[in-house]
This record gives C-alpha cells, sequence and structure tokens, in this order.
C-alpha cells in the first residue's frame, strides 16, 4: 500500500526540551489509515490535526480501542533508533484478536512508522532521559448503536516528544497493594493494551495516590492474592538471589520491557522465575529481610525502582528506599542500548 | 445552567418507520456540555454533527467512557413519555463515580433532554414497538498521554428512533453459556455502564453468533459457576413457581428494566428471588422439567424470551421454545406501561 503523504506548511514551536513532560506535545505529522469493506486504505502522512466524528462513532460508545507505546531515541552521531518495535506491532493484532478487531499488517505498520519518524526527526529530543514517545492507536468508527464488532476502523500513529516519565527523576516510589479494586481477571482482557483496562484502574490510581503512594499493585481478580502488575507496568522481586515476576496468566501484559529484563539477566546469569507470587510472599520476606529489590517495567518509565509497598496498612521499605544495585544495571543498560551508548549485542535496536 | 439552543436549518429526511432497525438513524439535535475547570458549561442544543477531537484525546486511549440508554414514546393522543428516567441519570454517577469521572446534575440532565426531545418530538416513530432511543454518553477530552482521569469532559445526549431491537420480533433467542470469556469480575466495573465492559464481550458474542447462538450467557470471573448477565442484558429463570434472578453482586448492571420486573413481579404475587444462581442449577431445572421460562431484560429490548440455553454442549430448549405466559405479561405490561396504553399504576413514566 502507499502512503501519500502532506507535509504541514505551519511547523509549530518545538517544546521547551527541559520541560517536556509525558504526553502533552505532538509533531508535526501522524500516520491515519482506515479499515473499510474488509481492508486496510486510504494510508497518509498528513499534518497532525483533529479528527472528526460521528457522536455515535462505536469507539466512543463500546470501547473497540487498543493502542501501543514505543519511543525513538536519536543516538551521539544523529541515527534514530527504535526498541524491538516489531513485538510492538505483533501486540496490536494480540490485542486486536482479543477485542474482535481486524488485524493490520504488521511490516506495513512499522514502514509507515519510519516514514512519520523521518518526517518529524527534528522532533526527537536529545537530551539524557528524553525521548519521541511514539503512540499507534486503533478504534471502531462505524456511527452506529447496536452491540456487535464494528466494521469500520481506524489506525493512527502519533508522535510526542517527551521526557522522563517520573518527573522526579529515577526514584524509588511507593507503592500501595489495591485489595478493593480488581484491573483485570482470567477470561478478560487484561492481556491486551485496550482502553477499559486503564478506565478501570483509574479509581484506586487515585485513592493510592491520596494516601501518598505513586502506583497502585494489583492484585488477582479471583483469590486477591497473587500479584499481577504495578499500575501499568509489570512487577519483579528480588528475593534473596532470584528475581521472580508474575508469570503470564492472560490477566497481565506480556510487557517488551519485561521480556527485555527477563533475558538480560538470563544473560547475566541470575536466576529469574516467572510464577505465581503471592503478596504474602512478599510481604514476608520483606519482613525477613530476603526482599532485596524490587522494580516496575515499562515502556514509559522503563524501570522504576520500588522503595515502599503497602498492604493492608503494613508498609515495608525496600532496600532502605534506594535503587537497588541490579534495579540500577537494568535501567543502565536497557537506556544504554536503547540509545546506543553501550553497544546492542541484544539485537534489539531497530535503526530508522 | 441556560441551554443555549441553535436549530438547524437543514432538517433531514426522516427515515422509513418500516425499517428503522437500531440506533442508525439519529435525529435533528443533540445536546452538549463541557467539563472543564471543575464544572459543567457551554450547554447547549445544536444540530447533530461531527465532534472534533484531538487525536490524543484520553478517552480514545485510556478508555474513561460511559454512556446509558434510554426509551421516549408517543401515546396515542401525542404525549411523550420516558420510563423512570431518574433512574438512569442516577446510574451516569455511578458510572462516573467508578470511573473517576465527575458527576452531573442529574435534575439538569433530565430537563436538558426534555428540551432536546420536544425539539425533535417529530423523531419519535409511533408505529408499535417503535421508539425514540436516548444515548447519553460522556467522555474525557484531556490531550493528553499519562495515565490518569482526565480533568476535562463532554456530556451529550443523541436520539435515535429505533425499530424493536430484534429485526425478527418478540421470538425466543438462543443462549450459550459462555465457559472461557469472562466479561466482568467483582473489583471491576460490571456493575458500570463504561465502553470497556461492551468492548470485552465482542469476541465471545461473535463466536456464540457462529454457534448460531444470538446472545451469550456469562458467568461468575472467579468460580466460573453463577450466571450474571445474558448478552447486554439482565436474565430472569422461573423454576417452579419462583422466579430468580442473580444478586447484584457488584460485577453485573443494576438493570431498570430488571428492577421494573422485580417490582412487577412482587405486585402480582409471584416469588421472586434475588440471590446467587449457578449454570449447574439451570440445567438441572431445565433437565427435569422444573425449569418453566427464562428471559432477558434491558431497555433495547425490554424483554427478550429464551427459548434455548446451551452449556458446554448440553442444548436445553426452554417451554419447547415459545414465549412463556409470564415472559408475555411482563412484557405486554411494561410495554403497556412505557406507551400508555395501559394505566401507569406504578408511577414509572414522566410526561415531557
Amino acid at each position: 500500500m502507499n502512503i501519500s503523504i502532506t507535509k504541514t506548511t505551519t511547523p509549530k514551536p518545538k517544546p521547551d526540551i527541559n520541560n517536556l513532560g509525558f504526553g502533552q506535545y505532538f509533531s508535526d505529522h501522524m500516520f491515519t489509515m482506515d479499515y473499510i469493506d474488509g481492508k486496510w486504505q486510504n494510508a497518509q502522512i498528513v499534518p497532525y490535526q483533529n479528527i472528526s466524528m460521528d457522536p455515535a462513532t462505536m469507539a466512543l460508545h463500546y470501547g473497540q480501542l487498543i493502542f501501543e507505546g514505543m519511543k525513538a531515541y536519536k543516538t551521539a552521531d544523529g541515527s534514530i533508533f527504535l526498541f524491538r518495535p516489531r513485538k510492538n506491532f505483533e501486540r496490536v493484532n494480540v490485542s486486536n484478536e482479543r477485542l474482535a478487531m481486524p488485524p493490520v499488517d504488521e511490516d506495513f505498520c512499522l514502514e509507515a512508522l519510519c516514514e512519520l519518524i523521518k518526517l518529524d526527526a527534528d522532533w526527537i529530543p536529545d537530551k539524557p532521559g528524553t525521548s519521541l514517545y511514539i503512540r499507534p492507536f486503533m478504534f471502531a468508527t462505524d456511527p452506529f448503536l447496536g452491540v456487535r464488532p464494528s466494521q469500520t476502523y481506524k489506525f493512527m500513529i502519533i508522535l510526542s516528544p517527551v521526557g522522563a516519565y517520573y518527573s522526579e527523576g529515577l526514584n524509588p516510589v511507593k507503592i500501595y497493594a489495591e485489595d478493593e479494586f480488581v484491573r483485570a481477571v482470567r477470561g478478560g482482557v487484561g492481556f491486551t493494551k485496550t482502553a477499559g483496562n486503564y478506565a478501570a484502574s483509574l479509581k484506586a490510581q487515585t485513592e493510592a495516590h491520596d494516601k501518598g503512594y505513586s502506583q497502585v499493585l494489583w492484585l488477582d481478580g479471583i483469590e486477591r492474592k497473587y500479584i499481577e502488575e504495578v499500575g501499568s507496568m509489570n512487577v519483579f522481586f528480588k528475593i534473596g538471589d532470584e528475581v521472580i515476576t508474575p508469570e503470564l496468566s492472560g490477566s497481565i501484559l506480556s510487557g517488551i520491557t519485561r521480556m527485555s529484563v527477563i533475558e538480560l539477566l538470563q544473560k547475566w546469569g541470575v536466576k529469574v522465575t516467572e510464577r505465581k507470587l503471592s503478596i504474602d510472599e512478599v510481604m514476608a520476606a520483606a519482613e525477613n529481610g530476603t526482599l532485596k529489590e524490587s522494580w516496575g517495567t515499562g515502556t514509559a518509565a522503563v524501570i522504576s525502582p520500588i522503595g515502599e509497598l503497602n498492604f493492608k496498612g503494613n508498609a515495608q521499605v525496600i532496600n532502605n528506599n534506594e535503587i537497588g544495585e541490579l534495579t540500577s544495571k537494568l535501567y543502565d543498560t536497557i537506556t544504554g542500548i536503547q540509545t546506543h551508548k553501550i553497544a546492542d549485542d541484544m539485537g534489539w535496536t531497530f535503526k530508522v
């Protein structure tokens, strides 16, 4: 499929690189294509602009909405790299399948993304910690109120220059294990990147914030016992010499940073186990001193050290609320590979 | 708050009253208001038109989307009635609270709806079985990609003249008890009318259709044993002389038609019980002949008789696949009250 390109005639001023924040500025162009009559068409890169939709557009009513999050980095020599981008487009189709949405051509999406990034290359910030956040997303577009899968869809990619996800920098965060609200359950859509998962999480997140915690630690919806995710990240615990992360049960996201952390740990000879892990086991390890480190993983924050865990009012400090050695090494290695400051011997980066 | 009214100068042609379908035609006007700076403002009725939104609008990414479904009926003397409309606007706020969205003023919303209906009164079809379907909905409008509740929202009401929900008329439907996919779980958002619940249901619905069933019977997400809803309706079973419906567990919708059926049955002296009800109990009752009738309840279909239930390949026909006596009486009574063909001694209708 050809991609028609219409360049902007009124480029926007670039935001202050020291105050990018996350996801609040958008580049000059966007990619869009439409699924009509059973096939993708109208692939185009156009100036970033509002979309016009009928108020009855199904996405706004029945939530067929999926998205991805990726990042592009500019290296010291001006090259542009993506991090394992095919994994994201594969996951688009995992989400699509569960949400009764049609698949996209993964190769074509990656090609379109590269075209878009090349056009907006001067939007990629190069200050340490910054990057170009990439948001592919797709939504149902039939103007229809019956409950059934939409027959038409729009797929888009927008770009946002971002600073570090946490404005306070790479500092340990306090997390609150949620025992009332549930994010997702086996048989549901928790393994997909669909909008509804995030909507369902906001009330607990708000309440945790009010208690002084920055993220929620989600427990499973069935026994309310097994750890699932932290906020919208996967989570790892180093207990003794072993690193443990919840297994992919169907209700948690198969994170690409999660996968990368596991592969790095294996390469480094660190024992890493994917299994059911109960909150009681983690709290006991915290109390007896064997819980050495804990961190969240995700595209936005990359690695987010956890400095305190509260479950039912029992607040346990982890590693003296300092960034652990392994946490730090993982952060440095992954961000180093992403920005090509260290050699990519994992074959993870993709040159645009 | 004042409602500014801008009338259309180009009224649309009315659709064929014999082929209205459901939710595919929309009236000449719509109501909209905006939540900005912590308060609702810009209340206006304007010609039905597309909405323009930034591609980063949070609703499209993180799913803060809630809606309601209601109906207006034109009676023989040309009066217009709503059915228990305050209950819907109360439920808007139940949904809003769970989705971390701000409340609306229920009285004002009802007033706005009445204004809108008066303006588009000639869009209310009067053929038996038809009505004006009303879709209030609300969504997050911040153009921002961080995961947090939006600070701005839009609330809208659109109107759609509809025929019967099932194009084949009031005939028993075949339902398929789903044992793989889950719609919602305790602690989640199953009791709200939020978009994500519907998105999560589509794959199972599609697979049931492919097997020749028109609706999915949802089981609970924890034990996969207790009956929750049917499709997007509540469900009732008459076993012996008792009518049983699943209790409001937190994962099912508190339906207004459900509530009305319970109140009618109580008035009629029929024993009606809200409790946990397992699929095994229902299948056993079907097999031993004590399952007399079953029906779904919802605003769109009102009462939907169930003629066959399949669980794990065991297909049980209910009441010879005919509409049961009580099912029929409920349908006639509720639709009779809605259209004022029979006296509203329940105080359910509301004159516009």
